[in-house]
This record gives structure tokens, C-alpha cells and sequence, in this order.
């Protein structure tokens, strides 16, 4: 499957032609790539630079590269992938331990650190870059290394070893993932082993609490999400990996009821998860802060990878409508568009103006309203890095009956339909800037296969048209099924209307505002699209207007309020304005906001009329 | 002046028989004291326990003992503090410099982490613990080894010395209060160069920016408290200080404005300070979430501090009501009646009853539902004692003209009217239990003087009463210039009517709720108050009906609404109740919230009509 045009090649070519190589040219520059070079002349740890997971950052590097080279070869990019992998495996010692921070004189021993030391967090990402060479068929001193690694894993924790587990999940992820890719059992064992010791509190407890690293309730017995939001994802992520090889029904249902009450009560508009700014947390139920939403990127990713799991295992198009929604409104907003510059958190509310990043430094800030080109915990670029490179995969699947579409971009995709025979179908859109996908034949097997396609929960009004007969279509996956043949035509049509949207009355942080949304994106206001650049706070949207899309844009109508002055906030009446001339103004897409300088952003704009007002009684209106 | 019964007798009386008793016993058991002895014995660092900032909560502990023994002689805790006093003396150096945790060997060098380290902080407070033995008229040996600190301190850091300053400001109080204790105007004047040294920017830049430790901006031209909390407060406190005891009235002028900001765009309905969990600091204007409001009990403290000293440097009695209000429902809802555990953080929503708190263990939390024993980071418990200690200085003050009463207790006010003599007065009330106030006359001067009293803003309808006639009085000061004669009575009356208060809507985290107010004291709803404990989220309350004040305390009238079903919690209308029979709930007064094991709470209730509503138009209700 190969995305060919539109939004996400954009992004795939800014990815393949900046993100990957300048987060190269920085592992250098910081000085992690020179930590595997330093424990092989034996100048750690006073040569050591970076974080402690900071090994993990170049097999995430490893890892996109990789995926890139999946979808077209690159002799260049292949030697370098040789290159790096060469400079890891020199420090690799002789029993497959390989951590530039742990175990040598002057370091503290290995696995002496569970909860901070991301020991085997580094080893998950070596094993997923490793899984990610072997699909495109190579085997290389990479894969022997992770599997030197992961060997290491099994016989240091397996059922004779430390019962212990590693404070950051994913080596469970990246076990499951390298027993699929070498069809060796003992790394699902191993990652059993894992998912199963976690939740009985054998790390130690910590100011946040253990569920901090998710060891503070067995995975089966959880009902929602909670912690550190990445580590809770990728641990879920694993889990339906899991359930999936082997045939744990309990399992996936305890990972499908947790995502269903974690995406009721915890997830952003945008898709983001993640409301605390200090411990980079899952907030508790309907704890969503526009303002100090953390959402970061790597916890979209982590999402996406999660939602991913559960559409292969389910089928359910929530799973496909979540990635949709994520990819666009988290993902797609970390970098800017020449993919030099990251978010690394992704507030839904600016306030003030950030102050400008140093275009070319690291940046000491998780958080700030204005990319960054490093940080100087930089998970996040190399995430989206290897999200972006693999992003073919996740158009379409196959089942046994046929061909399911989840994502539409234009595409080619190609696949065999199990016991039919091979496809290959092309898809034309625009999307998400026009309300038509064309699905055309270019090969299919003479006997009749189901064609799946999804039909986002927002989309209202859309039609199904084949051989030019058109019919309503619901929110939900739709199946063709017939003998389709070279040149036959399904034209899906997604009328995308601008819409208000308003939130749950439980969230306090945004009660009484309302999103536009248009198909798949979320929409922002910028302080720049206001008269005089007038702060975002200001402006009252007028809810009974409905927003309107133009060749020109998306603009609401909304009234602006005149500054307050200072006096104690809290009075005895409620706050009244009065109206002034009513106003259109323009909105961004929120992924690309802030592309145009620091200024202040909503996504949820206060509402003018009681219409938004919360816990209102007597009806809907 | 005594405070001789009420509400804040019971707090002095805990404070002195349990928090600090218990605040000494925990100083031993953690190891915090033996830090001292084993400078002594040269076995540090091993030794070593607790943050780099231990050492000040013994000094902050001494103070309050100080204060103690100065309202009330008490020969036992009077050698407490020569023995303690001793102990600390013991490991002071030959230069005067005192520190446990910097400068040996095994040790970072002195002055090598000012960001951090917090060696001037403990400074400051040995210097206030010593200016409150000196209040008492003594001049022991901690007298003696502050002075030799500070001496070092000005060699150090004087106009010849290292030009820098302390992560942490303290050491500029402490100065100023010293200066005035001693007479030595050495102490004022490095005083003043550490203020005028800060806000260029000597401190190294961290990931929440130097604002943080008020590095950023130069106190003069700063225009809002900004950063860590607790730091900003203390800073300002130091340079009303100093602007008293110079003359500078450009400095007083720039406090002042930034009071008037912080007070209009960063502080809760408590008088509480601080939205960040993360770094401890005020949030951005209008960023005040109730279920993220950090409000640590010692940026309460640090509050009262600071309005303290604008109140005696202006008369402005819109300082003393934000004193008032911050000790009511800020500073007394930190300890725990028996003042034997305490809240760190004080939250205005808790959206999850709180996991219990070991009854005798050290706590790693600072936010929590639920009162803890003691903390790794214990500043409150301390901070707290200090202030109960030295509550007697808050109720008046003399000025050229006579005398003035700004808070309101039982309690007995001694003063010298400036040129005219001594003036004995008897307060009578159960303030804030009741609405009136008496004030007695017991001696006077026979000449005329003004007695100021202060009339909350709060107070509609206030009167006062002398020789039997009533007046009306309007929220501010109120003075009786008089010659006043043994046996006169002066009576204001403040109505404790219920009120409902709204929230500026600029304020998104609580638009659309209403909180209850009685007198100075927020009330609280609490689900054990609600029928079988649900939640407080669920309640709606009904602000057309005024709440009520009975015998058996204050309620409100709302209704419960249904559990939600779990789905996408944002859609295409606002959500609507539908109303149920109305119930009428009790209040708990704030400070005494979670007095009753865990459960859940709101100060600003969700409101059941569009009459909350935000941003509406048309004028006002």
C-alpha cells in the first residue's frame, strides 16, 4: 500500500526529506550516537550525554529509516541504517546487554534502577526497529543485535529470572512484535511474563503513585487508562497484541472496555490524551484542560498504535475513526509543515504569545506554543518520524472475506484477498479537502470479495455511489460485495459541513464554549485572524450562526468583549457583555497552528448565547 | 495584643499543644536535627537526610516557638529552643557560614548551586527565627549565630562580593526584618542588592524559564506575580520591607500594581495562590482551575505576608481583607483540628476521593484529598505553626492618629496611641460565628484619638453602634474619633448573610458554577452531605434561590442529575438535564472540608440555569 498525493504525502516527503535526516544530524550533535562510540573506547560514563533512554531515540531513528526504505529503496539511507546499526553493535557486550548508561564502573549496575532507568525500554525500541528491517526483508547486524538483546531479556527476567518489570512499557510491545517477525515463542512468553507481573506494585511507590507506570492494578482488572499516558498506551498496545496471538478473548475485552471509557472521559476533542503537565498524566474522569492539556505527541502516536491494535482485532471502525481523528489533530500538528520544528505537547489554549524558540538549539521546554527544532528530551520528532514513515500501513487491511479501506488519502493499494487472488485498487481524493473518494479497480480476482469502507461517525448525509447508482450511507463501515473488474468505480462522498461542537457538561475546564469541526479536523482561532490582533479570550462565538466553509476558508460569527478591569474576579452576579457589531472571522486547521508567529489560539471558543450553557434544565434545545 | 478565644484560640491552642511538639518529634525521627550533630562528628554527608532546604524547618519550627514564648512565657519550650539553638550553633563554621548540606568534603562546594540549593533560603529563615527570639526580649545564643550567618552572608555576597543571588528568595525577609531587630542598616542594604540584583537573568535558565525564581524581570518593572508561589511572595514581601525602611516609594508603587493583578487574574475565591501542580506557580491570567489548584499552604502564608505588609505601609484595608480571607480559608484549612496533620496543597474540586494517608508516615504527596501526618517536603506543617504563633500581631495596628482593629476576634488589644497614651481595649465576638462585634473600652488616653475598624467587602447592611446609636457603614474603613472613656462600647455588626458568588468569566476552568460564601468563609459541597454520598459533579445547583443559613448550618438547593452513558463526550448540542425533584444539601465551611474521610468536593458548584451562563449578552441579569 503506498500513499501517492495529498496531505500525508506532504508530510511522508517533509519526513523522508528533513524530519529523518536532521534528527540524525542531532543525535550526533548532542552527543547520543558518541555515547555507543565512548563505551566502546571505555569513556563512560564521563562521555555519556542525554537522558537515560536516550539510546532509545537512535532505534527509533533506526526504526523510521527503516519503514522508509519498506516503501522504496534507498542504497544511501540502507548504508546508513548499516552504519549506525555497526557504531550499536560494537557497544553491545558479550551476554547481548546493551545500555550506554547502566553497568559499567562508574554507572550504576544494570537493572538497578526499574523505575527510572529505562533499561529495557531501550530494548523494546531496538526490537521494533529490528521488526521494522525485517519487513522489508533484511537481516542485518540490526536484527542480530535486538535478537542478541532480546535473548539477553528472556534469560535475565524469564520464569527463572528477576521477577521484575521495567518502570517505561514497551519491551512488551517490542517482544510480541519480534515473535511475529521471527516466529520465536519465547519472546510472547517473555512478554506475557511481563504484562502479567505488572499491577502487583513491585515498583516502587512514587509521589505520583504507582499508577504512575501503570503497577498499581493488574491490566485485566483495570477499567480505564491512567498514568503516564505514553506508558499506559504502548502497555495497552501491547496487551491487544498479545490477546490477539494468543486467542486471549478476556484480555482484548478488558483492553476494549478500558479504550471505550478512557475516550468518554479522557481524551481530547483533538484525539490527545493527557491532561498533566507534571507527570505527563491521564487526568481523572472529564479532567480535560484546554489550557493545560498536555496531549503530547508521542501519546498520540501511542494511541494511534493502541487503536490500530484493536481495528485489526475487532474490525469496529471507532478504532479507525480514532486514528483518523489522531493522525490529523495530534500527530499531524507536532511538526511544522518542513517538518524541521516539533511540538512536543499540544495545548488546545494559548494564552500568551510564546516567547520564540531558538531556531536552531535544544529546547529545554515540553511545552510552549511554538515548534522546536530538539529537545532536550526529543521523543517525540523520532515518533512522528517513525509514524509518518509507516503510515502506508495503516489504509487498509484484509480479512477473510476481503478488503477493508480505513484511511483515505491517494493511494495505490495492493493486496491478496485471502484464497481469491491479488488486488490492487486505486484510490482517488482530495481528502480531507473535498468530499469525494474514488475507489477504482485496477486488478481484482473473478470471484466475488467484500470491499469495506468507513464512513466517519461525523459524516452526515453521505452516499455510496456504484456504477452510478448512489444510495445514503450511515456512519459506520459499509461492505460491497460482488465480482468486481478492472475499471469498476465506488465513489464515496463525505459532505464535509462545518459544525459546531459542544462539549459533555461533566468537563468544567470547557463549559459553556464550543469547536468547529470540519470532516476529520478540528479547527483553532488565532489571535492573528482577529482585528488588531485581539486575544483569543475575547472573542464570544455566536453558536446559532453556523460556521461556514468557503474556497477563502472557515469563519464564524461572533462578537468581541472589551477588556476587564482588574478588580476580584468573584461577584455576586454572573458575568454579562454587551453586544457590539457582530464579526466573521477566520479559523485555522488546528495542526496548522501557530505556523504564523507566537499569538494566542482556541480551539474551544466561549460561547456568546446561553445556547452553550451547561447542566441547563428542562430539555434539549 | 492576645487573642483570647474563638476560632483562632482553637487553632493556637492545637498549634501549641500538637503541631509543634509533633513538628520537633518529626524534625528528630527523619533525621533533619542530626543533620547539625553529624556536621558536628564529621559524618556527613552520609548522614545526610532530607531535601537541601531541611535545615530552614527547624529554624522555621524555632520561630514558632519563639512566638509562642512571646504571648505566653513557658520555661519548658524556652529550653527547647537553647538546645536546639545549641545544637545548630555547634555546626556552625568559624566564618559564620551554616549549612548541612553544602561545602564538606563528599560535598557540592558552597555557592556552586544557587539555582537549587537553597543556601541562602535557610539563611533567611535562621534569620527570622532569631528576630522572633528577639521580639520576646532575648538574646540567646540563636540570636548570636544568626548574626555571624548573616555577617557572612554580607561578606560574601556584599557590593566586593559574589554578585548573585539565592534560587530562592528568603534571605531578603530575613535581612530587612534583621536590620530592623538589630538597628545594624548593613543588613538593609544587602538586602536591597540582592532584590536589585534579581530579574537579569544570573540564575541559569531552566524548563519553566527563570520566571520560576523571579529572574526574569526586574521587581520594579514586573506588572504580575509570576513563577513559583511561594518565591514570588516572599520577594515581594522583602521589597514592601524595604520600601518601608527607605522611603522608596517607586518600589511600593510597583508591589502595589502587581498585587492589584495578581489579586484580579491569579488567585482563587480562598485567597489562594498558585494554579501549577508542576512548578508551584501562579498560573497565567484567568488560568485558576479548581480541580488543579495547587493553593500550597504555604504560599498562603507567604500571601498573608505580603498583604501584611501593604496593609501597614498604605492602611488600605483591601489588604487586610485578603489577610482574612487567605487565614480563614487558606492557612486554617491546612491543619487538621487536632493540628496534627495537614494539607500541603489545597484543591478547590476533588474529582476522586482520596486514597488514606498513613497516619504516621511521611507522605511523598503534596497533593492529596486527604490531611497527611508530615511530607518528604514538609514546608507547610511549619509554616503554618509559625503563623498561628504570631496571629496576635495580625488583629491591630497604631498609626499617628490612633489605633485600628482589622481583624476581628476574641481578644484583648493593648497599644501606646502615639503622643497620647496607653489604650486597653476588650473585643467581644464570635466573629466570624456571629455577626456582631463589640469593642469595650478599658483604658484610654483623655484625649480625643480615631479608632479605625475595618468593614469587610463582603458586608452589605454593616452598622455600627456607639452610646446606643446605630449608623449605617459602607465595606472599608469606618473611624470613631472620639475622647473614649472606660466602659465605652462600640458595636459593628456585620450580617452574615448566605450569598452566591460567581466566577469573572474570563475564568474558563469554573464558568458556569457558583460558590457560597458566608462572611469571610467559603463553603464547601461535600458528597457525604449528598444523597448516598454521590458525587459532587452531579449536583446542579439552583442560583435562583438565595441559600440559607439555620441553626444547623448553610445549605443550597439543586438537583441530582443521571450517571452519563459512556461515549464520544463532544457532540452537535449542548448537553441538557432534565430537572428532578429539587434537594436541599448542607455546606461545609472549606477549611474544615475533609474532616469527614474521603470523598469528593466542590467549592464552585455546577449551576443549574442558563442564569451562570457565561458571556451571555444583552446586559446584565
Amino acid at each position: 500500500m503506498t500513499i501517492t498525493g495529498g496531505f500525508w504525502a506532504d508530510r511522508q516527503s517533509s519526513n523522508g526529506q528533513s524530519t529523518i535526516p536532521i534528527s540524525l544530524d542531532w543525535m550526533e550533535r548532542v552527543g547520543w550516537l558518541h555515547n555507543f562510540d565512548a563505551a566502546v573506547s571505555g569513556r563512560l560514563p564521563q562521555e555519556r550525554r542525554g537522558r537515560e533512554f536516550s539510546d532509545s531515540e537512535i532505534y527509533k531513528l533506526l526504526e523510521a529509516m527503516s519503514w522508509q526504505i519498506a516503501s522504496r529503496a534507498d542504497p544511501a539511507l540502507d548504508s546508513t541504517i548499516r552504519a549506525v546499526s555497526g557504531r550499536i553493535a560494537a557497544a553491545q557486550e558479550d551476554d547481548g546487554y546493551l545500555n550506554t548508561m547502566f553497568g559499567r564502573s562508574g554507572q550504576a549496575p544494570r537493572y538497578s534502577d526499574l523505575e527510572w532507568g529505562h533499561e529495557l525500554y531501550n530494548v523494546g525500541h531496538l526490537l521494533q526497529a529490528a521488526v521494522a528491517r525485517m519487513r522489508s526483508g533484511v537481516e542485518d547486524e540490526l536484527v542480530e543485535v535486538a535478537r542478541r538483546a532480546a535473548d539477553h531479556v528472556c534469560e535475565t527476567f524469564g520464569d527463572e529470572g528477576m521477577r521484575s518489570i521495567c518502570g517505561h512499557p514497551e519491551i512488551e510491545l517490542g517482544l510480541v512484535e519480534f515473535a511475529r517477525a521471527t516466529g520465536d515463542q519465547k519472546y510472547l512468553h517473555q512478554a506475557r511474563l511481563f504484562l502479567e507481573r505488572r499491577g502487583h506494585g513491585s515498583l516502587g511507590e512514587i509521589e505520583w503513585g504507582r499508577s504512575y507506570f501503570q503497577d498499581d492494578v493488574p491490566i485485566r482488572e483495570a477499567t480505564v487508562l491512567r498514568g503516564h499516558a505514553v506508558r499506559a498506551l504502548y502497555l495497552s498496545a501491547a496487551a491487544v497484541d498479545l490477546a490477539i496471538d494468543t486467542a486471549d478473548t478476556e484480555l482484548l475485552a478488558a483492553i476494549e472496555r478500558q479504550w471505550t471509557a478512557t475516550v468518554a472521559r479522557r481524551t481530547y476533542i483533538t484525539g490527545g490524551m493527557g491532561s498533566h503537565h507534571q507527570d505527563e498524566a491521564f487526568g481523572e474522569d472529564y479532567e480535560l484542560p484546554a489550557d493545560r492539556a498536555y496531549c503530547e505527541t508521542c501519546a498520540g502516536v501511542a494511541s494511534v498504535m493502541l487503536s490500530w491494535r484493536l481495528l485489526l482485532a475487532t474490525g469496529n471502525p471507532r478504532y479507525a475513526d480514532m486514528i483518523e481523528r489522531t493522525l490529523f489533530n495530534v500527530v499531524a500538528a507536532s511538526p511544522a509543515p518542513d517538518g524541521r520544528s516539533f511540538f512536543y505537547s499540544n495545548t488546545l489554549h494559548q494564552r500568551t504569545p510564546a516567547p520564540a524558540e531558538p531556531s536552531d538549539e535544544v529546547s529545554l521546554r515540553a511545552s510552549s506554543g511554538l515548534r522546536a527544532p530538539w529537545f532536550e528530551v526529543s521523543c517525540c520528532p523520532t515518533n512522528v518520524a517513525r509514524t509518518f514513515a509507516s503510515l502506508n500501513a495503516y489504509l487498509a487491511t484484509t480479512s477473510s472475506s476481503g478488503l477493508d479501506i480505513h484511511q483515505y488519502s491517494e493511494s495505490v493499494i495492493r493486496a491478496t484477498v485471502e484464497g481469491r487472488g491479488e488486488v490492487r485498487l486505486r484510490v482517488h481524493t482530495a481528502y480531507p479537502a473535498e468530499d469525494t473518494i474514488d475507489v477504482v479497480v485496477e486488478e481484482s480476482p473473478d470471484t466475488a470479495w467484500e470491499l469495506g469502507l468507513r464512513v466517519p461517525a461525523w459524516a452526515q448525509d453521505a452516499t455510496i455511489e456504484i456504477d452510478g447508482v448512489s444510495e445514503p450511507v450511515s456512519p459506520g463501515r459499509v461492505g460491497v460485495t460482488r465480482t468486481f473488474a478492472r475499471g469498476n468505480r465506488i465513489r464515496l462522498t463525505l459532505p464535509r459541513r462545518a459544525r459546531w461542537t459542544f462539549p459533555n457538561a461533566r468537563i468544567d475546564a470547557i463549559r459553556g464554549t464550543a469547536a468547529v469541526e470540519v470532516g476529520p479536523l478540528v479547527y483553532a482561532l488565532e489571535s492573528v485572524d482577529l482585528p488588531g490582533g485581539t486575544h483569543v479570550d475575547r472573542f464570544l462565538a455566536d453558536t446559532s450562526r453556523d460556521p461556514v466553509v468557503t474556497a477563502g476558508g472557515v469563519f464564524v460569527t461572533g462578537y468581541l468583549e472589551g477588556e476587564y478591569a482588574d478588580g476580584w474576579p468573584y461577584g455576586d452576579h454572573p458575568h454579562a457583555s454587551t453586544p457590539d457589531e457582530p464579526i466573521s472571522v477566520a479559523l485555522t486547521p488546528y495542526h496548522a497552528w501557530a505556523n504564523r508567529g507566537p499569538g494566542t489560539m482556541r480551539v474551544w471558543m466561549r460561547a456568546a448565547l446561553e445556547h452553550a450553557g451547561a447542566g441547563r434544565l428542562g430539555g434539549e434545545k
